[in-house]
């Protein structure tokens, strides 16, 4: 039973990660209390436990949300896209509108410390599958010389730094529509900054 | 005495600011209390808070001393360089060496939600030093048509990306040496990942 009402597919469940998520990510993990938790959801803290264990269950359970909806709508949409360029351009599209309409999922990596080191390692499996799409795609560009012989390390940590660090800066009520952004952003990180 | 112990000049408080950052870092804020800094510190209790009034106050210092010293090794060492190219190469060089050597109190960012309203307004207005540097540069390097005319703001924000992003994945000891990753991250940044 609990096992089947924790699937992220069951929308009370989602509703708790994300009520949770929001709160996380407003006053940190620590002072967050499952009470606080339950009042936003208009449920007890035994309707909460109805779900999940600990407060700890419930982060790790918000961060494998955050990696489930990404892995839908960004890992899943671009991984049979044949050209790799336009496979990268799809993926920081896709991952930056994510992070603008799951905000509060995305973000709550800041608190991965407070995790065990078993729930870490087995979301940083989830997380390398997503380096090794862009080190991948990046890698063969290199070979079909779409693209410089650059390191494809390096050139996917900038990549994802560019998309990572969107959520401190970024709003997207103000002057930047979103599609601008993302069409600024990957032209900057494709074309370079200096004339052709 | 207070604020002349509380300097980040005083080698002892640097002392109590740096192990509380390693602290911090490793166990987040909330979970790290006083009594452990001090143990680190090999001081009483009394000891730390001859400097500081709470551990609020303790976060805001290691903050602020995180800035003194960004100010101190960064900004002040390329705001006079005249070339807005070379001051942006030298900016990402020296902030990257930064992270590298005083990672903890560089990264401890992410607890800036346990700060006060004006705690994290204050620090707003230094960090806001940071994006105008980088905006101005870029500003400049567009009018002298030595960069195409791209916007200043994503482009400012695409290079702290680039450089924030690198505590979550560069280690100095791994396959890539710190003056290659600034190299390949910088020139990647400038020239872009196509063919020119």
């Amino acid at each position: 039973m609990a096992s089947a009402g924790r699937s992220t597919t069951n929308p009370r469940f989602r509703r708790i990660l994300e009520q949770a998520a929001r709160l996380i990510h407003q006053h940190g993990f620590e002072a967050t209390s499952m009470q606080a938790i339950a009042d936003a959801c208009d449920l007890t803290k035994a309707g909460i436990y109805h779900y999940i264990q600990t407060k700890e269950d419930l982060l790790v359970a918000i961060m494998h949300y955050g990696m489930d909806l990404f892995e839908e709508e960004v890992l899943e949409q671009v991984v049979g896209i044949a050209d790799p360029i336009e496979r990268l351009r799809q993926t920081m599209a896709r991952h930056l509108r994510l992070i603008e309409t799951a905000k509060e999922i995305t973000i709550i990596v800041n608190e991965y410390q407070a995790l065990t080191r078993t729930a870490q390692r087995e979301l940083n499996v989830r997380r390398k599958r997503y380096v090794r799409l862009l080190e991948d795609a990046l890698r063969e560009a290199i070979e079909r010389q779409l693209i410089r012989p650059v390191d494809p390390t390096v050139a996917a940590f900038s990549f994802l730094g560019v998309v990572m660090w969107t959520p401190n800066w970024y709003r997207p009520d103000g002057r930047i529509p979103l599609h601008k952004l993302t069409e600024s952003a990957f032209d900057m990180y494709l074309k370079g900054l200096l004339p052709q």
